[in-house]
């Protein structure tokens, strides 16, 4: 089958590598579709992902797909089942995977079925992405390529409940990318009293706007600290990073009330900073949300379903561009030609 | 000013009232709508309301008015606001309040006002509708009719904050009238997994099924037991009463999972019952919540208006009659008729 | 090995019963101490026991032991360990384990080996009992008797917990047995502002005193809801039936301060009642917490080893009587006469 | 009155300074005790206190003393009463408090006559100190010097409250001084699994492991990172700096669980730090908690009183030194000399 390798150098090519086997509580998956992440992906293209040196790598972790085979103790996935997130668990041909959901087939487990047979959490043959490896069903609304974004749309909000966000509170926002974009959706869905985001492209300032976000400013023809301040004269209950540019953490301090927290989602290639806290109220928090639970991810599912189903969130307002996979080289050129109007990327099998 | 009164023996007149006085920190309203209240409202008519003993009084809580007139240290509310739950504070020519929305007239409270000038929390000053006496903003999309359902929301959102739904967890809801179908499309947008609505109504449990119940069942043509059971073999995490009848509470015991807990939120007339918990599991819990606290509405009220000024929400949705103020009493008449077709009515001034 | 078995009809007799075999991942375990429970074991014997139908049945789940023979994928559990609430998991030649711990041999099993060797939660392996069979280290000072005794600590302290007990609230306890002594002592040393214990016998409301009640009351000379409306004008958070008599949740209800909850520790025999909230405040909660979960168990053992460690909690202010095993039935002939004087009763082996 | 006095340059000297006047709802104190803060009043000796720039200034805040003259409205304050907290709330003869409880006689308020005469919070006449300035009950077991060390006891509970500490949780405390011993001792008593207390002093590691840290590590002879990660090797849930050297931030980092959280009670004098989270696991929090809540502060005194009434907490414990006032500048001398056996030092009136 063919997959999508990057090489140690930053090299994109499709490689034929053979096909994943499947074990008696796991299933094999034909891949529809799968989302680009700019975070990830990008920085195992780049070589600043922490911790990860394996390389030539099989990219890819935001997939989506139906079943086609499944093992003898399989209960809960049936053959035609569109399943998300499934992953090569295994290197194959020498490419590791990093996570392999740009390749015409991968895996996915039945949970509970492990659980039963002795292959749960903390036995070996257990992986903990089969929390997250949810089926959509034919009566979600939402079709191959929307499903792709609902993994975004998970790890966001599982994000939010672990940052700790409450109805009522008030947040800042910098940066009105697909993360931005959710940031600024999910947490006036959720009760916050009120919600700014800032970008430097005035196009996407106009489309937080539209998500919800109550005030939207450019950064590039005004000061955002001086609008903060004179909206929340005692600043506000979060400032969120999803851009990860380390600057912004400094930045950020001025704009907090007392007991306020900084909230990192968005990753910096770098991992060291001049931190200066002279702005800052007495108490105050830092709070980096960058590696999600998959167990999260899969509890936050149901939010997210209730608000597609209800047609109160629509996978496609975050989507600017479906790309087929013979192509998807192009997609990663389109990823860093940084177009204003880019928003979430998807190749499509 | 006319008000509406009911005297000792359940008998309602539309009577001419003196204005009521506004102090330094309060405003005068003139009321715009009222919704009908089938709990409170009718048990002060029938002198079942715990605890409630003075006549005749003067009937109304789910009012909506504008500001006409502020007091000198007003700083947070000014002449043309529309205003949500105005009162009569105190009795007038012998009409005790019961709490007045059905008077030409009322009285809101500036909260910020009224702290700042030692007549807040813990003074004799103080009234706790204050921290609910919210301005709906001109961007706000609701008109006055709309508005007085936003009362209800409060209440309803506040009480499922206190009996402590999660995402993730199941409900089963006794009732679809206008706070059944409230429960089934609030705990479905915060993400509940599983919400199952039941009425006697067929016409009810239609609209519970377009409000976003996952299920609903047609208590009159199915065992809704054995229907529950079929779908939850270890049961639910939440059974709400909606409806105010106790045996709904015996027979709930039955359906709960271990560790569940039964919500009682409609009202009913009778303060005792033969409980018998031998369905039960081991671990559950009873819990009345039938006295909405108005800091905690005050609290609801972002959640809410995020949600109807994002088109998540609807207040038409759950109003079938508006009903003009010089015909009020017909409004009684129809809520005593018991239409299956009858939602909220909101009287209009 | 020997047992004490009840039959069908009430009569406690010392049986010859075959030893318990142990699993890969279980060890061996030869009693040293169990206590006496007038909860459940009274239950048992007196066929009142909820859902319990089987016939006779070896009695015993408060017990203590050392292992003396481990399983070949046994890690955390070594010859000579001390270990709480070993049971017995099978019936043996027609005795059913209700739940077995007044034998000479019981068995536990290693959880963390059994996770690993796919013997985990929701494999028909697994018994839920292992998350709280937790080993007694060196270091701990508690010997085998007062060890056997934590066993009922952690049960209080795990449903304390699931009750919802907050620093600064304040409570008013039904019964100064064992089971109201730990919720008096445990409920002060973790932070309540108040905690008031009546009792019938005086001699148990001078031990409350000593554990640390602000207040305590003999109920049998002594009006205690008007005690308690004096020190407490708008009531208390939290009344708890320790005792298992419902006519005491009538009682509570008219002591509840708004909002508060009605704790229901202590088991009646009956499984009805006649439920009079006319007393009540309008939003109020009644919670039953009597089966304690293995996996909360095993989560308060820090919390009960720190305070017996640091000198702050003594197993010996809660037992009053260790009678060697050779006499068990005496032990239980004590409980039936309820002295004035009986506190915890332990079995020595 | 004779109070202590800190110039500009760090120079200090007892003067003769204006009572204070109290307000109606206030109560003037002659002053028997207060702790010295080798923070505060060490860092307002040297100009390096966060936005404090008024000098000459009164220094003192962990001060406890006796009622001897009422406002009018006061109830809940009576002549004879040990308070804590008192402050000089006004700057007299152009010296400026901070915060003034190392005079001969201070202010505090009566929070509760406060609100219901309309000067509670959001007033001018309000001070957050009120909710603070708790009565001593002559049933309360500590006298007038152990009292002034609950001070430091409410702020660091508060502190441990607001960074969420949970029971079975794991902890490693840096600096085993006062404050690094109250750590280590209430993290105990409310159930954490394992605290590990390290210091540079090899008889402060010694009191540390007296005061029930499960392991103390004498950091100038071991390698602390080494020996945490040999107990636990996937890291600790928190890190706390009790010390206020910003290098330990860094080096916590590598100590951290997934998840973890570094938490900084300790003041540094310096606001900047170069961040290194290169060794830090993806998800980590960083929380400075340095302003105590006064609010939180009073909501604490219950808990700690439980605490020392049952003897579980004794205050003398954590107190080397008494100085008489006279000799007042001899307790700065001693902090100053930073000697091995030197803890809280107070100073009597």
């Amino acid at each position: 089958m063919k997959a999508l390798i990057v090489d140690g150098e930053g090299r994109l090519s499709v490689e034929e590598i053979s096909m994943p086997q499947i074990g008696p509580c796991q299933a094999l998956v034909k891949m529809e579709s799968c989302g680009v992440c700019n975070g990830t992906d990008m920085k195992l293209i780049h070589r600043t992902f922490k911790n990860f040196h394996t390389y030539p790598a099989i990219l890819g972790h935001e997939g989506v797909g139906k079943v086609v085979k499944t093992g003898e103790f399989v209960e809960n996935l049936h053959v035609g089942d569109r399943v998300l997130l499934p992953f090569l668990e295994e290197a194959a041909d020498g490419y590791v995977p990093g996570w392999g959901a740009y390749a015409e087939y991968c895996v996915v487990g039945d949970e509970k079925s492990a659980v039963r047979h002795g292959m749960g959490p903390g036995t070996k043959q257990w992986n903990e992405a089969y929390a997250a490896q949810t089926v959509i069903r034919p009566e979600d609304r939402v079709d191959a390529v929307g499903a792709s974004m609902i993994i975004t749309f998970r790890e966001v909000l599982s994000a939010i409940r672990r940052f700790g966000f409450q109805p009522n509170e008030t947040a800042v926002i910098f940066g009105a990318g697909p993360v931005g974009l959710c940031f600024t959706r999910f947490l006036k869905l959720l009760g916050l009293k009120t919600v700014v985001t800032t970008d430097i492209l005035e196009e996407k300032v106009e489309t937080a706007r539209r998500m919800g976000a109550d005030y939207a400013f450019h950064s590039a023809s005004c000061n955002v600290a001086e609008e903060v301040k004179r909206i929340f004269p005692d600043g506000v209950d979060y400032v969120v990073d999803a851009v990860g540019v380390n600057a912004l953490i400094n930045e950020a301090m001025g704009l907090l009330k007392y007991n306020g927290k900084i909230c990192c989602y968005g990753i910096s290639p770098e991992l060291t900073m001049k931190l200066d806290w002279s702005s800052a109220p007495y108490n105050w928090t830092l709070q980096f949300v960058q590696w999600p639970s998959k167990k999260e991810e899969g509890e936050a599912h149901s939010q997210i379903m209730a608000w597609i189903n209800q047609g109160v969130l629509d996978p496609m307002d975050f989507i600017s561009d479906v790309i087929p996979f013979e192509r998807i080289t192009d997609a990663f050129e389109l990823i860093e030609a940084k177009k204003p109007d880019t928003k979430k990327i998807v190749v499509r099998f």
